[in-house]
């Protein structure tokens, strides 16, 4: 089954956990239609303007997987600070935080992915 | 925890599942350290070179979610053709087949989600 671009759900979330400004979230597949076969409940690819940011948060009871795509920011890894780009991967485990920031010029597109524990 | 970039398995695999040429699987989580909770086995992207292709194949027992990134392919979704782009989102489910190839003339990047049923 396809699903064009132009189709899927974008949603425009402000101060996302807490953040700063609006991000945008597009997502690949939705728990409504059982598309995640109950493994997780988020695919979706999130985009941050310069400036904008996910608030420190943790994650109970699943794994959150962010995959850089491109752009630059800053990650706070469960306390740690630290600068990623594209190609980066960041995993959030059941009991850690996390918070994402684009500290750069250009958008940042992170690719998120939440499977249950 | 970060992986960066160069720390992340890439795979390259000739003939994939009876497919043409050579394609690049970098691996983002790994099935060995649990990354995955046991929830699926692949979350990678693959790099098709034009002329390359993943041959046609069945899913039995998973469900895989191709999202494209960059260049533009040929899908065989299930037995429908279609020419798919930047932002298409393919879900092939537990009995279902698929095809994807480089019709176009720049690499075909695509992220692949395999979860269990």
């Amino acid at each position: 089954m396809i699903k064009h671009s132009k189709d899927l759900r974008t949603d425009r979330v402000s101060n996302f956990r807490g953040g700063k400004g609006e991000i945008q979230m597009t997502h690949f597949l939705e728990t409504e239609k059982n598309e995640f076969n109950a493994k997780g409940r988020l695919f979706a690819k999130n985009v941050l303007k310069p400036g904008t940011s996910i608030g420190y948060h943790e994650h109970v009871g699943d794994t959150e997987t962010y995959v850089i795509l491109s752009g630059e920011g800053l990650i706070n890894d469960n306390g740690d600070q630290k600068p990623v780009k594209p190609g980066d991967v960041i995993i959030t485990k059941n009991g850690e935080s996390h918070s994402l920031e684009n500290t750069g010029t250009v958008d940042l597109e992170v690719m998120a992915l939440i499977l249950f524990d």
